[in-house]
């Protein structure tokens, strides 16, 4: 099982910021801008960032420069940059733009754990996304490392519990389909630390060889928390966003509430206090936190950014 | 030990708005707005309030009407209503209270773990606080329940680390005093999961028989992950503020940044998330949390008040 990053710290943090942190977020950020955060954030050390999607136009304006982002960083070796692809349509532009010389090399492909969730985020049932991953994967196989995601993994704002089976299903087509990057997301914050460590436990038990991925919002103030329940059951890439900016502004229509992804400045600042090496500059990281803070002219909501980081590591002397 | 609230439920919660909530906040509420909120409070089931404090309204206004406010709320039997007592002054005055028929049925006194922190914060010695210690439980014994409370447990902002020696050394000094509750204090956020469950092993080691209370700030976000570590500890008794509430708005002057307490709202939905009961009446919470927004006339910081109850408890059904 691939559990190290290619800089060879423990644990491997995606950033978000540029996709799931923008996506939903009103001022639509210049090129360049989007460039300059991605750069940063490779120079940083992040093995993974998310750094646009393939999204049609008309429906998020935030990516209709996708291909120019991805054209214009600067590629640093070892480093995945994903693109997000809602559809068979987003992965013919992101070959297209491989073709070309630049792009992704990283992309992910969604399904929804439940039916209700597929129906209102998708706009199709289950069993049609499975169809459109399929054609996907096939046309991305050998040219991207795919990451399959499953999202309301741990519940379902809609129908409430989602039978782990389902989603263990989900697992094993991933896993037939060659995909061995799995994501479990909590899209609306439902997962306790016990619910954490017994699927990803399964997840692993049913896919032994692939590399588990968690993604955990900050809807109930618990993302934190499930990241160290998943980091114990064993795994060790996980996805958050700096500032804790993303979810769904509008998530009344999802299921209500505040939303935003995991804060990237607070997951290292866990990890480092724990004696957890993240591979991440954190003085350059507290810089990339205030241009984050500074381009959508805002606050955020880091506390590492607020209070600094802290200077003990799990200190218990006698 | 006593691990249980008056009214049964497995955990207590001390709702700590009224007094470490509103210390810093420049808006003063009035007596009446106060003594609703306290009422409020324990009619939604909280078996400790932290009601005000004696503290001098030259150096804080808000609690020039600490005498009015004990005086106005509707006792509720079985409930622990708290007033902080910064020295002897304060003993005094509760004392008095109390003669005249209302007032407090507990106290809480504070000592810094470390001698940077006192200076700073009690402007006083270690030494010279334990002596104040001495001749406020004196006058206090047998009059209230005495919470002996120990700041910096876990990390000082000026010294850094903190001996656990000393900490347990504190407890010890408690324990000869008679003080049988003890808080240890995470004052600027500097506590990990696996610190929290030594210093509160340890301190149960040194004193079986007292009571241990968690008091955790967020100032790096960590203060939910840190209550569970200490419920795994097998503490029972956890400080927290509505909203989030709390901490020092002029926090640079003690060590800098972001330092809320931790969320009553988002601890309770935590602790029913994982199937341990608080016997708070959720929806009232939910009403209580609008009411402090209100009373501060701003959102506060609970994401619970946004999202709402997770509907799932530990869900892992096959």
């Amino acid at each position: 099982m691939e559990r190290q990053s290619a800089t060879g710290s423990p644990v491997v943090i995606c950033e978000c910021f540029c996709r799931d942190g923008l996506q939903h977020e009103p001022t639509i950020l210049d090129t360049a801008t989007k460039v300059r955060l991605v750069d940063r954030l490779s120079a940083l050390g992040f093995g993974r960032i998310e750094a646009t999607s393939y999204s049609n136009p008309a429906v998020i304006a935030q990516f209709a420069d996708a291909s120019d982002v991805l054209r214009g960083i600067q590629r640093k070796s070892g480093v995945y940059y994903k693109a997000t692809c809602a559809n068979l349509r987003a992965v013919q532009r992101a070959v297209a733009d491989l073709d070309k010389g630049y792009g992704a090399n990283e992309i992910s492909v969604l399904v929804s754990a439940s039916e209700s969730h597929s129906q209102k985020n998708l706009k199709r049932s289950r069993a049609q996304q499975w169809d459109n991953i399929r054609a996907m994967v096939a046309l991305a196989a050998d040219r991207f490392r795919i990451i399959g995601t499953i999202s309301v993994a741990f519940g379902c704002p809609f129908e409430g519990r989602v039978a782990v089976e389902q989603v263990l299903d989900d697992v094993r087509r991933f896993r037939a389909l060659g995909v061995r990057h799995i994501t479990l997301g909590d899209t609306t914050g439902m997962a306790t630390p016990e619910t954490t460590k017994h699927l990803f436990g399964d997840m692993m038990r049913v896919a032994p060889d692939a590399t588990p991925i968690a993604h955990f919002h900050d809807s109930r103030g618990t993302a934190l928390l499930n990241y160290v329940a998943a980091y114990e059951a064993g795994v060790r890439y996980f996805d958050s966003a700096l500032g804790g900016v993303g979810g769904h502004p509008h998530q009344v229509k999802y299921g209500g509430g505040y939303t935003g992804n995991a804060c990237t400045e607070d997951l290292v600042g866990l990890f480092e206090s724990m004696g957890i090496a993240t591979g991440i500059d954190k003085d350059g990281l507290l810089e990339a936190s205030a241009l984050c803070e500074q381009v959508l002219g805002r606050p955020l909501n880091s506390h590492i950014a607020r209070t600094g980081w802290n200077p003990l590591v799990n200190t218990h002397d006698r």
